[in-house]
């Protein structure tokens, strides 16, 4: 029988560096098994290979964490505007979790269930009725054992604190991470409050995920951490941001930019840039160092070999690829073998080919947020009139 | 038993679109498969789970054609400067046959093997000594009976008009597509002679592929068709374009941009970019119509997507795909579901999110070819003392 | 007898928009009779007709202040850095005054002597020889019998305060602008409480001008009228901002960019901008609205052009300049006069012809000010070796 | 009494340099003395003193010819579109040629009287007619004696030959310049042919101004100097491009920039910008070298410190500038010191500081030329239901 893996607390305690995964709704939507604007998470039940496969990728890269894929996987989620579905949240939800473990079993990887923000709280429902909706995909989680939950991708630390109350009953570490930059939360609750609350609400890991750009997720942790410091609390720090560059982006993220969800390209971060984005974690004193949507497995490898010197060991994905383009030194043409340094490559400012393009975006800014009539959430398609609304509204902004 | 598949000629005989998938070395080396700089195929036999699996992205995406996972799989190339494999050249060459045949049978596709240019080539071996090269990847090919033989990435005519006389013997039809633009192959011959000389070889479907991005490749197909039919020759015409904007290159293509290979991100085309592109091309009178280098299945899908109507058929991965961005209907934020229309997509200007870098590069210009000592071939590594010298040549251009 | 000009008080007081001219240095460095680096006024004696004709198009574009020419007109500076001479000081301000006096007569301009920051308070030297170096501009002002004065460009509020305080006891009318943005002057005191000490000392109005650009600059004179309003005082408030967009600058403004001074062309504001910039400065309750550095006639009559309804009346200039390119109509290509319409320039993105260059820059970071020894001044030229130790220290920042 | 100049031809002829001036509709509409649109001269009348002043600086830069401001100066230009005039074109042309005069005996300038494409030849009048317009103009150059005479801005090579046939007659040595690019004259006559024509009709100097910038219009001239060489002609060549980059241009040039003419600021060269040029002409064999749109006299002064070693001397408003930045080894901030150096603004990429624009630009593609209805020209003002058309039209295209 295999010697049992380390918990989450326990390599973070002991101050290793624990690597996430990157963002499945995002990189299987590109492969073609997720729909973007419901971003729901059948693929698990329906075409099993396609996620596995994923998941096997994100571990040769360096991942010690295997997040099961059951985002936005709660009923009243994939009820959600008009979406016909042939699977259950509960075979999704199992089917998640038996892939992850399938999966995190070829390494040494944990497995991690997470529940996310509801559309029940945005739609101004109840704690109580908020609350139920997280304990149902909890059932699932703790049936399939996973090893430590998240709640994660919270736009309002009220419905996270809430959350990670309800994850915290089941006995396993929790972990907190909300989509807010430097700015804090819809609501406009600075980052460090933020965290206070989380931990005090039980959570021992918090953090952000999504929404921004690696360097600007970096510093809003930075507030969280000073802000639990400076309140005499003890916790771990997570950030798993998003690979697209975001310097233009208001309060509410990459959301608001106008070329989301499929116009992001220009915007996708280098390895180079991940190189940075690590070192920058791991000074903040950032131990738990992932990724969100936009990440592809090359993004996580490029932060599994930045950390190398610190971990001490390189991913299985590294057999394919040279430190810094030292794979080059093998090309065909000696002007691209020049390119094998890594002075080259980290001072390189990438061209877009775009020249009829801007370097920046305005957001837009409607600025409204839960408790606002434009976001009570509705199971009905959006109908050709209510569309034709939205845009007058929107051209007129 | 089950009905012949329609071959290659049949079907644009017939007038039908035949649809290519994208290039496997660049989306295999995003998944920790493939080493950029040799950039060999040995993950054909040594990790075949990631590539079925890419196989069944790019079917679900629409295509028609399962190009063999056996880029460079030569044994001169496996064995270059330095590279170690555990897999020989015909290990390799016959798990990529068994894969291609394997996915293509889940749909309609055929399977395609193909031949590329040679290090002998390069290195001024003899004509003998070139084909012979080909002759031994050719054995392969015949022994798993693929459906037609592509000879693609020659940026020299001579070289691939070689090629196209070793693969016609075979009997089977054969396309031949080079790597060049509107300025023609290293050699200075232009398109169109290019074209006359590779149908006169007995390629019956010729065209270009990598090297420049989707507008170039059709301007430069377009040359081709020109030059074939001012010859009184009849061919038909294919387009895999690389899925990077190249508006700063110059006749050596994305090879000589500072941004290869590592720093192209910036440059990734949107799916509705491809949109574009495949317009483009089905006007231009090209009926195969794939992708090779940056291609992801999603942009597959754009292009399989835009010819629907004359194909009268949506792909499978569709179902995870409103047209023209239709699935954001669902989308929480009704900001985002005013994004739910064609124009919206048609005329963003995506912003590149990096307002320190520029639009355009200017590229290496070594401008040297065959026959010259610079690119003779070698199979040792490449030394640091080499490697200094070429950065010092490097950046005194 | 001409009637006596109303006065500059009596103006604002009336609730009257000021407008006041462009600035002098950069204006007459590009026709060649101001010299980069030193910057010093000596063309108002040496090329008395350069300087009246700019002081004419300023007047003509709507100004209603003529500033003399005495910019860095103290001894000190006059001498600094091995600077060589043929006037002296007082030869100088007597020459800028009465240019001043002689265009402003041509129309109803008032006439502003203004001193600004010392070399004296850089190195540190005390608050008695500071004021000391004012008071001697001052005797020119006196005897020539300025309008009004203004202490302008200070980058600590401490030395304007000194210089107010000296100005005051002449009995005129007293304005102070520092060159400061949002986040307050060199030592870290903010912009209310920078306006807060100016009020306090003297000042009638208080403002910015200069090191940043004019969207910056209101918001920061906002932030001052916020402080002012806060403290329970009254104030007029006046803007002179840069002609060159500044979205990168750090707390130094523009000097710390890299394209200060020879290379901020692609920054230069279009006439479209200055639009915006009136009706944004009037919107925040600001009366005395005006340029400097980068500012040419044109930029001024745009500024008279946009609030000619609230005041009254085109300037001279515009009888060569039909509103919001209508003069356009009477271009001989149809296509181009098809541009004669207000929303076609309001919405003109206008690109830069520079694909190779980035959008934005790095300014240099030494965010050192007074007191610290990097910025003792001295009256020797450089010598090539101090060149050689900047140039290295700054390549290492 | 003064010894007689040396002519243009003489200068030439023995090998000298001979700088032009800038363009001057341009940089006195910047000043407030013309109006865009109808772009004529009568500031020669109504404000010498402006254009004096104009004429003295580019003198001070180092101009070797002040040509007359007599720019589209004749009658029926004059009375185009609706434009009222308080001046005839005789009393505009005479005063111009006064000022012209005046500054050129300040130094060592010839004057140049100039004339350009006529309202005449676009609406299709007869060659009579056209060369009757020439001559009008004529009478008054010969009269004020002018030095030499330039046929400029011309677009359409058969206009300009007539235009040398008219001014050849006067025994004054003729200049004949084409404001054209690399793909030659709106009716597709290439440069080559273009030089031989204007040649052969009896000009001395050949070249181009206006409507690119300087890289492109010198290469345009190298293409008209290979066909007057190939031709087995001889001639002297000049160049007098804008100082706006345009690498987005088609064969109509600037003008069909959507920037043109209120939004070209972020294109204007930087004095580097000039260097390059000045060199890069000198080394084609351009002896002619001067400015167009955009120039202001520091860019003029840019050219000739770039050819003092050449001339032998630098102009007089170097004393007021350092070469390659010297003069800032006395700026008070150490680290704008450190840019006191040529390396520093040779390799300086200048950012926009306009983040969200592009840095290329669509143009207009109208594609009509002489004999196109849209060309025919009238007198009176466009109306505003014609200016709606036109937006219609601009709109669709």
């Amino acid at each position: 029988m295999a010697p049992a893996k380390k918990g989450i607390l326990e390599r973070l305690d002991a101050g290793e560096i624990v690597i996430g995964d990157g963002g499945f709704v995002f990189a299987l939507e590109k492969r073609g098994y997720v729909k973007a604007g419901p971003w729901t998470p059948e693929a698990a039940a329906e075409h099993p290979e396609a996620v596995r496969q994923l998941h096997r990728e994100f571990l040769r890269a360096g991942s010690n964490v295997m997040q099961t894929f059951t985002f936005y996987a709660s009923d009243d989620k994939l009820e959600n505007r008009g979406n016909k579905l042939t699977f259950t949240g509960l075979q999704i939800n199992e089917a998640a979790c038996d892939l992850a473990h399938e999966v995190a079993k070829e390494g040494d990887a944990l497995v991690a269930g997470g529940v996310s923000q509801t559309p029940s709280y945005l739609s101004c429902k109840s704690e109580t009725d908020v609350k139920a909706t997280f304990k149902k995909q909890l059932d699932v989680f703790i049936k399939k054992n996973v090893d430590f939950l998240i709640a994660e991708y919270f736009e309002h630390v009220e419905e996270a604190a809430w959350a990670v109350e309800v994850l915290k009953e089941t006995g396993k570490p929790v972990a907190a991470s909300l989509c807010i930059g430097p700015e804090g939360d819809m609501h406009g609750v600075p980052p460090g409050e933020c965290a206070v609350r989380l931990v005090k609400a039980g959570a021992k890991i918090v953090g952000v995920n999504c929404h921004f750009d690696p360097m600007t997720c970096v510093k809003t942790v930075k507030l969280m951490k000073e802000g639990v410091e400076k309140a005499g609390l003890k916790a771990h720090y997570m950030v798993q941001p998003l690979a697209y560059h975001t310097p233009d982006c208001n309060c509410q993220g990459f959301i608001d930019l106008p070329e989301f969800p499929f116009g992001l390209e220009p915007r996708i971060l280098t390895r180079w840039d991940m190189h940075k984005y690590a070192r920058e974690a791991y000074n903040a004193g950032i131990r738990y160092i992932g990724g969100c949507c936009g990440f592809e497995p090359y993004h996580i490898r490029a932060v599994s070999e930045e950390l190398a010197p610190e971990r001490g060991y390189l991913p299985a994905a590294s057999e394919k690829h040279g430190n810094w383009g030292a794979g080059l030194d093998m090309h065909t043409k000696p002007w691209v073998r020049a390119r094998a340094r890594r002075e080259y490559w980290e001072n390189l400012k990438p061209a877009s080919g775009r020249p009829l393009c801007p370097s920046m975006s305005d957001p837009d800014g409607w600025g409204v947020t839960k408790g606002h009539a434009d976001l009570m959430q509705q199971k009905e398609a959006t109908s050709q009139d209510q569309l034709k609304q939205l845009f007058d509204r929107s051209k007129s902004n």
